[in-house]
């Protein structure tokens, strides 16, 4: 059974990185903190297209981390390539949580990676539904023992919403690292007592 | 047996298209062809990673023909999804025009696509070989009965060399459909007269 993920709306995220200073600086932590951990990273795209897999591997270095990604555009390669559950995307939608914990874990699995990160929304102009508006990003992080998702809710056109998107993708990549880092160095120092 | 590959330097194509006005419109033209034709397409991408099918995917209607795409950044992700001959990678290595052409069959193959794309080079700083400079990027094209290389060898830094290989692929995937296009025109006009 999938533990009970943890969410939370998009205006504080939005507000709090909202500059573009801050965001790009997101891929460079990620490489030092992938080389600390030592852990590897990979990355199942639907409504971002590429974008999260295009500003990680704009690091130099980034290939000893990121093993790749999956641009999972249409829903047979989220069901043939990650493994997400056809009755899952009946039942709840390719934008919802329950499609980007499973697409997650799959990426993960199938690439044999530490960490999977997903993402699934709408981008618009066309796809909303009700109950789905345009700007409805569902995000998903899968690790060993660990399970999240988060939904966003973003203003703006098509470009902005992958935009804001891709840059929520990596904040949640680099909060996971520094827990994953801050428990590293506190058994490090239990050890070094 | 492979069909000999169609192989030109870099020079002439990037003075042609070195302006980002026509390169924007790209993805746009793409759009229309794709919708003319009625084909679907699927890009494998190691070097640039992930930018060609953010591009793709920045226009509006692009899942109606885009079903995904497969950021090899690991040779595991070449061999075990694209299907890219071990012997290739150790023969011939990762950037070259045997495994451009089997990482564009292999993602026509595995998503199921008419038109298969793929991009393998050294985007630097790191990753130079002997014979293989730091810009070098081969671009491979399939689609049925079809199988085309290309060579080029970019200027510029890390993120200069994935915009301009990005905007390649794009290219030759315009080309190609024009292709097609003007044998659909010409078969066209046959049946109607």
């Amino acid at each position: 059974m999938r533990s009970p993920a943890h969410n939370h709306g998009s205006t504080a995220a939005f507000v709090l990185y909202n500059g573009m200073m801050a965001d790009e600086t997101l891929e460079i932590t990620i490489r030092e903190l992938m080389h600390r951990t030592g852990l590897t990273l990979a990355v199942a795209e639907s409504c971002t297209g590429g974008l999260v897999s295009h500003r990680i591997t704009n690091v130099p270095g980034s290939s000893e981390y990121f093993l790749g990604g999956i641009v999972a555009y249409g829903n047979e390669v989220k069901t043939d390539f990650l493994g997400v559950r056809t009755e899952t995307l009946a039942v709840h939608g390719a934008v919802s949580e329950q499609t980007v914990l499973e697409m997650a874990l799959g990426v993960r699995q199938v690439l044999s990676a530490d960490i999977g990160a997903a993402v699934s929304g709408i981008a618009g102009p066309g796809g909303a539904m009700p109950g789905k508006p345009i700007g409805l990003v569902w995000i998903g992080l899968s690790a060993p023992g660990v399970e999240h998702a988060w939904q966003y809710i973003w203003q703006g056109d098509r470009l902005a919403v992958k935009e804001q998107s891709a840059g929520a993708v990596l904040r949640h990549i680099v909060e996971y690292l520094r827990q994953v880092r801050g428990f590293d160095s506190a058994h490090n120092q239990i050890m070094e007592a």
